[in-house]
Parts: C-alpha cells; structure tokens; sequence
C-alpha cells in the first residue's frame, strides 16, 4: 500500500509520452496528485502546479513517484539527487522501473536512516496463498482481450469512474505496475510465481457487499501462448461475474508474435466463457470494449454497430464515446 | 544438470512411502541409482545395494539425492550429518524438500569450502526467456488431466520408457521435483515467475529431430482453479503436437477443491485441444490414459472398453496394461 497523496517526478523526460505513467496517475486518481517535480530539460507538462519538494510537502504530498521511464528503465545519476533529496524530506519512494530502487545501495540507505519506505511495484511485497476457489460476496468484473495492449485496463477504469458518478460501489483492482501506481495499492501479477497467481487475484478481491463491484485489471490475453496463463488465472481466481470483451480491430498479428492471427470476437467469447463458468457457473458476457484509435469517428460508428448487431452485445469504445453502455450492461446484471 | 549418477538418501524414512522420490529414481532410472544410504530405524527398503559414503564413491556415484520426505518437508539434526560428510566426500546434494538446502548456513559453509553444488529443485536456476510462440522442429506430446494427480508424470515416463524400447526416440522432459529428481534435470514450472512460464516450457523442449518425441511432463488442470495457469503455460509453451487425455474416474471433486465437480474426457478433450491450437494448429488428442487404482481388474478392463467407444480413442491404464497402446497412438501421428 503506497501512501498518497503523490508528487509526481517527471524528471527529464524527453517528451509526453515518456510521461505515460504520471499521466495516468493524473487523468484517473487527481485526488491523489497535488504537483509535479520537474527537471531542467522536461519536455512533459501534466498542467499540475510545478513544486519543490519542500512545497508539495506543505502541501501534504507523502510519496514521490517516479512517474517517468528512460530508456532501458534505469535510475539515472541526475535523478540520484533528487530521489535522496525526497527521502530527506520525508517522503516515501514507489517506482514501476525494471531498475529497482531497492537494487540501489544509496536510496537503501538513505531510506534507511530516514525511515522511509521504497516501493518497487514490479517486485510482490506479500505472500499470497494458493486459491482455495471458495465463492466470495460481491461481484467482479474482468475485462479479458483477443490480445494484450488493447485497452483493457483503461476500460476497467473508465466503467470505475462511470459506476462511482452513477452512485455504483466500484472499486479498481490493479494488476499491472501502472495500475498499482494510479491506485496505490494491487498485485504485479506477472512477477507473482506460477502457483501463486490465482491465489494472488483471490487476495486482491476479497468477500464485499453483495451490490460491489470490482472491476479487475486483465492482463495478456487467453490466445497470446507469452502470457495466457497468467489470464488463465485471473479468470480462475478473479471469479468473474461478468466478463467484457475487449479488442482492437486493425491489428495485423498478436503483438510481439508475427505469424499468430487474432482471434475473433466469437472465438474469445466461447473460450474464456466456457473457461470463466468453472469457477463461478453464472458468469455472463456483458459486453464488448473496442479501441477504434487507429479509426475515423464514421468509420468507429460504423464498426461498433456491426459488433453489436454481429455479437447479440452492447459494445462502444470507452475512450472515444465514454463508459456509459458498458456500465448499463452491468448494472442489467446486478 | 544434477550429475549422475546418484546415491539415494533415505534417511530414517518412517515408511516405504515416505520413500517415494527415491523409488522414483529407482523405477524409471534405475541406471542413475548406484545404492541406497539408510539411517538406523530407516523403515524403507529399495532393493538397492546398502552402500557407506565411500563405498558409493567408490562405485561412481556423484550426488547424494534426497529420496525421502519427512513430516513438515524440513531437514532433520540427525540428517545433517550425512550430508556434511557426504559433500566432504565430494558429493554434491540434491533435494526437493520445502526446506532448502541453500537455507542451511552449516550446509552452505562446507559446500563453499569442498566447491560442491547444492541443488534445490524447487528453484528455478535459470532466467527463463519470454515465450516467442516460434514453432520448433521435432514432435511435442503432453498430457492434460481432468484434475490433478491424475496420473500424468506416471503416463509419460511409462510411454517414454516404451518408445525407447522400441527405439524410438524419445525424451521425457520433467517440469516438476520429483520428475527433475529422476531425470537430474527440468524446469520446477509451480516454481517459476508467471511472466516467464512459457518461455520456461519453450526452454526445456527446444529444436530436435523431425521424429524426436519430448514427452513433458504435465502439471495442474485446466479445470482446476488454483493451478490452471500453469497447465496454461504448458500447452501454449509446449507446442504439443499430441494431447493425451488423464483422468481418474473415482474422485467425488476436485483435487483439495470440495463443490468443484471433474470435467468429463469430452468436456477435457473440447477444451484442450481449441486452446492447443492457438500454439500448434496441427495439434491432435491421440489417446487417453486411465487411473483405475481404484477399480478392480474387471472393473478397469469395462471402464477401458467404455470410454474407447465413447470417445472414439485408444484408451488404457499405463500401470496396469502397460503404455503400448498411448505409443502405439503416438506412433500413428508421426
């Protein structure tokens, strides 16, 4: 658990896109980002009051966090300074970077004698049981893709905010190292170990009223053979309730595996539905999420109205047309 | 690579049973298994040779391999003594126990001084790739269980053993302990870090002859919730070119599992095989294997003769029948 409000260290990154991380901290969870720290040479703006540390602790900041990647994910010794600089100051560390923060013999100690906490949110920081499939109270949502990267956890948190404005109880399960980020809180579920996982996805989404929701991040994809274990088990262990369906319609291949075609909306919908009723016999496909950005706003119309009429299911894209009729589909479901 | 061939520790094994890593080794490689070391009170009995330290040295042997479990899985005060001589003797040591030897600082202190290996199989000792879903020359089978410990790693060390018998050629590829400990070499794939599970599978089963057959070891069950990712893994990472199907028809649920029924063999087969295919769109269910332990002979032989018209697929009990019929199945695909 990452304590916030953050500060969010964009460093030197070289431009906004390297500021990905930061900036999804900034769209989703503003409330927990009071400034930005930015270094000589910063071509990222997330339009965030520009603070010193000394600021953004007045301003009730807790934790710095690295919301910018270099190239080859490093620590760069510009960086070095600032990131003891916080620690002095009283604030906690977290980073998503490949280059631990832990890994580094003078963060380490400075954190140390400070007192501070460093958090590496690529790295499990708790020993998760193995799944015991006991059916909990609640209900979930799982967003599960034809492939990896096409949008499933912006989905996820697109239906959070929609359900919290509509009064819904929501919560966002984080899995990934940018979700852990935004939230705060989550599982790395790719750095979990094998047997671990689904019991890990149990943790993260424990016994909760009968009429919450959580909406879990999804990860890889049940059709791409790098990762499909770890979407096997977040349908086993996540016991979904309600599944979306999410795609992107103008790949040429699964992403990183030339020569593996994408399946199709039908295929992924029999698979993962079939598979998701082992653990929790109800499950339902409630809908569809399509990232049309590589479409024309006719063109993206056009699109999701042949999936609807297609699939039998409401479908939109959440980033273009908002998260309203996947929301609707679920609360059919409630 | 654990070095062949091996002393086998039974220690003051309390039963034959707790004694079953080590009759593993002595069933399925009996060539790796020189002698056997038994402590006073030791209750089991491998038909091996009694050998002192020096003697088994002298015979060839090259690691002491812990071939019993003792309650808790730890490493008694009364073991410690052998395997601090054993390593001065110029064993290395090889154990599968939760405990590991590399967590023992007397273990490791004489094991630095005498430059011996401890090897705990429970650890992956290799930083595994990310699958890239290459398709690789040779023939790939794997066993799916409708459960599991069903009888997976028994079904392809017996058909292993029988096509090398008739000179085929065959290699069984362990993904768990006690398969890693019988063959001295695997992937612990329970062990392994989720991102990186199939590239482990990938790893252990690379380019080979045209009609060279891996024989890998199955692990988990596609129906059972808690360890579903890993078999996963195994079929998108294994490329399998033939499934064989594994089931115990006995069992009131699923294995540790209470309200979670068994799949049926059609249910199994429909699964398997659609998910196989995404990796290997060539891939075929070439046989079923039974466990009928608990069944008598009359009863196993209807139940065999039951399923083969039902599925329409060569199916028998490789413990009691033999596994000439799954090769004989194999041998028609290749």
């Amino acid at each position: 658990m990452i304590e916030t409000p953050y500060l969010l260290f964009l460093g030197d990154a070289p431009d906004q896109l390297a500021a990905k991380v930061a900036q999804g901290i900034r769209d989703w969870r503003p409330e927990n980002a009071v400034g930005q720290f930015r270094m000589e040479g910063c071509k990222a703006d997330l339009g965030l009051p520009d603070m010193s540390l000394a600021e953004a602790k007045a301003a009730g900041a807790k934790t710095l966090v690295i919301g910018v990647a270099n190239r080859g994910g490093v620590i760069s010794p510009a960086w070095k300074k600032v990131l003891v600089a916080a620690l002095e100051e009283g604030f906690d560390l977290a980073s998503g970077l490949h280059n631990l923060l832990r890994d580094e013999p003078d963060l380490v100690a400075v954190a140390e004698a400070t007192g501070r906490a460093l958090h590496d949110v690529r790295v499990p920081e708790v020993d998760y049981p193995i799944a015991n499939g006991v059916k909990r109270r609640g209900k979930r949502c799982l967003a599960v893709g034809t492939d990896c990267s096409v949008g499933k956890m912006y989905t996820a948190l697109a239906m959070d905010r929609e359900m919290k404005a509509r009064g819904m109880k929501s919560t966002f399960r984080a899995t990934g190292q940018t979700g852990i980020l935004i939230t705060g809180d989550g599982v790395p579920l790719d750095a979990v170990v094998a047997d671990f996982m689904a019991g890990a996805v149990e943790w993260l989404t424990p016994d909760n009223d009968d009429d919450h929701w959580d909406m879990i991040e999804g990860q890889g994809s049940l059709f791409h053979v790098s990762y499909s274990g770890v979407t096997m088990a977040l349908i086993h262990g996540g016991q979904p309730d309600a599944l979306i369906l999410a795609h992107e319609p103008t790949r040429p291949h699964m992403r990183g595996l030339p020569g593996y075609e994408l399946p199709t909306l039908e295929e992924l919908r029999d698979t993962a539905l079939k598979l998701a009723r082992v653990a929790n016999p109800a499950c339902e496909v409630a809908a569809i999420s399509l990232n049309t950005q590589h479409m024309s706003e006719d063109e993206a119309t056009a699109y999701i109205a042949e999936v609807e009429a297609r699939m039998g299911l409401p479908a939109t894209d959440p980033y273009r047309f908002g998260a309203g009729k996947l929301v609707d589909a679920l609360a059919r479901l409630s």
